[in-house]
């Protein structure tokens, strides 16, 4: 009875969109290879947390505009998922880096599908189509390491995020200063999130860069806290260690009985 | 055990609102008959969707100057539910062509049961109780029919809606042109609403009204990107079904395992 | 076959946030006893609704800075959960009254784990950490009472609350009169909570303070809507107890097979 028990909670969670246990989810599709399913020239592939990669070659001119997108780029790639805004959104940043393309949109819509966060909705611009496809392209092959310090129980979840040198769409979305290292610590339900903001604080000189609140405009009424912080590449990942540290004594006390994992593989050491 | 677990998954999946298979549920409740457990007045009926009608004789005068409606409407209307705002809405315009009542409020909470849209509350005013009535109970036999272009499952869901001549409430809510034909296209996790709205542009000769994404103010958060147009009665078919063909195909790769199909029975033709 | 599926649909909802049956985890943690599973002096307690109690003896300075809070108060009590708003504020209005603290902050994030509804996050200051502690404990230790008069299926949700002497927590959320008896109307669908709002209204002589709809920017786009009002003591329970009847039988159409039944133990009588 408990194995059929466990074997159809596995498949409930599986079909509330994996946020218990998005890492096997991640096994099933390790990469963003384009699926067989598919021959439509806008897919370019999916990879956890519902994410799915697109990419229109020549974007029609009345949606280009109702998007207030700059008209030279006539190529746009897509990242949307329903699971996670930080793990995308670090992809991101290092797809602009990578690629010849520039990040022309992000919005967080309320989601994680029943759960406390975010899903996310990105846009990149290019000029030329293969460019933006493969801004895609490297943003869907982060995305299972971005997913690595994301943590959940059936209470909520934690998210930690690093980048050594933060580039423009962590300067577009949160402000963080370019080339410096910047750091993300994310507690949800929010009280978990004030917790790790000053366990980061406390525990290395990092500059504070934006705390999000539920009502403060910049979480669309998640229920979560995310602190941002740069600093010295040292003290970004002690803060982010040290809250992270917390963070999982505090969600565990929340649901006991349930195993509070990394989604993939932490990368923050 | 597969047979065990499929009974299971509908199980879960009807207690979670039926996103998933709303087409059964609506087979129990095919009609807006009012339900012989409830004898309240205020009482009208349910349909899919979780939704609701009520009826209010004679609004309290706190509660009627607290909603601002126009005092001459003493009765009112109520549509709500969980799951859907389009299908409501278009109903809702039925029900204004086909009564004397107005539209008042329309409101679209960011709900849909853990999924990834709206529900909607609707009011409708009128001078005598009867109007009232009537209008909840048009629009409670409409919503299985434009609950036909909705598709589900587990990562997200496709909306599409038609009229051939707009009235007061599409014009209301999303500036439909009155008197023309009217479309919308809606597409879950958003980026796949931007590939429809972009389907459908380029499939017929559209004039678009409003394109609304997660962050824009028009989605309560949603992770949709809904696109609004009207146009020869023709064309908005042509660009409805499109976007359908190209919306069935994006939505199935993330999740290739279940069948994406229509919430009741199709009505685009 | 029918006891598997209720064992399943237990594991299941509890998962989920025991939205459908909070009772139960309610008597599982009766109390907001400290978890013999944490030991970090952050740690207060948890209680129902996913909610958790936490301190911070002395709020980093660049945290506090941010949450906009008076310096004077070193120490923060955080409340925090996923299921409910009502029962908390109610519950931290009860804290205030009893400690040396004030309420510095409440927000409300779109939440309850996929229901109609929100969580909370709610944040005390004092000069002295035990003063902070003492509230948060309060709180918890009140939340299986005001979590009473909250009735749930899965169509959606109802809540009453009411205080005899309101006092500044529920001033500063809802503008309640100072020392004036309180009590609030919640449904879910929210059509339902118009409903509740006409026969609170007409059940006796009280005044209205707020109604909130999901799109008035008082709701975070929660699928409710709630009517906040005072007078007489004896007014306020009649217009309460009124609506409460009304309500358990039209949110009882939505989902006639389940069972509507206090979270806890009613304590409106």
């Amino acid at each position: 009875m408990d194995e059929l028990n466990n074997n159809i909670m596995e498949e409930v969670m599986k079909r509330l969109g994996a946020i218990a246990s998005p890492a096997e989810e991640c096994c099933k599709e390790p990469a963003a290879a384009a699926s067989p399913t598919c021959n439509l020239t806008e897919y370019v592939g999916t990879t956890m947390g519902h994410t799915i990669g697109l990419v229109i070659a020549n974007l029609d001119h009345q949606v280009h505009e109702a998007l207030k997108i700059d008209p030279k780029y006539r190529a746009i790639g897509i990242i949307s998922d329903r699971v996670g805004a930080g793990p995308q959104i670090f992809a991101a940043d290092e797809a602009v880096k990578a690629t010849n393309s520039e990040c022309l949109l992000v919005e967080c819509p309320r989601d994680t599908e029943g759960g406390a966060g975010h899903g996310s909705l990105i846009i990149f611009g290019a000029e030329d189509v293969s460019d933006a496809r493969r801004a895609v392209e490297v943003c869907l092959r982060e995305i299972p390491r971005t997913m690595g310090d994301v943590y959940g129980n059936s209470a909520g979840h934690l998210e930690f995020q690093y980048s050594a040198r933060a580039s423009y769409v962590l300067n577009k979305v949160w402000g963080a200063p370019l080339g410096k290292a910047f750091g993300i610590t994310v507690g949800a339900p929010a009280g978990i999130g004030v917790v790790l903001a000053d366990a980061a604080s406390k525990a290395a000189t990092i500059d504070g860069v934006t705390l999000a609140t539920p009502g403060n405009g910049g979480t669309s009424f998640s229920n979560e806290v995310n602190y941002f912080f740069s600093g010295d590449s040292g003290a970004v990942k002690q803060a982010i260690i040290a809250a992270r540290d917390v963070g999982l004594q505090l969600l565990k006390t929340l649901a006991p009985d349930e195993e509070l994992k990394s989604t993939t593989t932490p990368y923050i050491l």
